[in-house]
């Protein structure tokens, strides 16, 4: 059993020779940290931390099913924000998207992201199918 | 099997919709960035890195034994500090917590944590029992 | 089976009792957060992110397959840089070491690393034998 590159519609994967959006092995989902940049960046400037997050957690959410998996499944996120002060604009976000025992997380504030518009990047690491349904 | 929260009197639960401190699957323990801030924040404000660090570590430690473990099944952890010039403060605790082969570590300094106060956060990353005893 | 600690002549370990570069269990390699520094911090003044990457990439692959794996085996990095308008540079270092699907990555902004020469730090997370050969 190789490792496996995930895809999906809801998360656009980067050109060749980036990075991947999502490896699984060994029945462990990896994601990389996701930002809610789509095709459009200028698209960010105007969206705060809790529509940012939406944005992730959709993305996070499209590739942990395309694995097989549900959110249930996630058991850490890694959310950097560049506004701490912000952080319950992210916790908002989350709770639209976990039920029941939320993931381990970690929150700090950095000083950049890969884009003065992009407020929050979040990271998760899912073992599929073993979450409750 | 499925996932499992585990949580100790040593390190007191966010409210509900937060996060879980740590979460146990297959074996591997992600516990959740953990800072010094107890019941309460005002605590902190003489406390250094040294101070605070033992008291993450006190945390993780309570986590880890409830799930089972001992700070020897610890593989990663991840520091946050807001000062790095302070770094040699968290290995002098982290000292006092682990022996033999220390767990793989980063550390890098943010630009801000969850409060003024709060200057280190540390998570871990163990595999339950897979430690020298 | 325990715990396993890995070293590699290409990436000098830490005096004792600070941390482990790399920690083995489970077929799951954990690599600590790896800089450029190596016997002689000076070195590292006139070197960039390229650059910096290029000895830090080295440092994993040594460690990596000192575990019994390859870079194929990688299935996630974190970067944090000092200067995130330079992540290209630490991508074009990055393409030197990866084919094919790579490797799920986050790489963020920090106020700080462990010296002011010091412009990435890179660590990783490596399911042994897992990835295509």
């Amino acid at each position: 059993m190789t490792i496996r590159r995930v895809t999906s519609p809801a998360a656009p994967e980067p050109p060749p020779e980036r990075w991947s959006n999502c490896l699984v092995v060994d029945g462990i989902a990896y994601v990389s940290g996701m930002t809610a940049r789509g095709a459009d960046v200028k698209d960010l400037a105007g969206r705060d931390e809790y529509e940012q997050s939406k944005i992730i957690f959709t993305k996070i959410k499209g590739l942990i099913e395309a694995a097989g998996g549900a959110m249930s499944d996630v058991v850490k996120i890694t959310v950097f924000v560049t506004e701490i002060a912000n952080n319950t604009k992210v916790w908002q976000a989350r709770r639209e998207f976990f039920t029941g025992n939320f993931p381990a997380s970690t929150l700090v504030e950095v000083s950049g992201l890969a884009a003065p518009e992009i407020k929050v990047e979040i990271e998760a690491i899912a073992h599929i199918g073993k979450g409750m349904r």
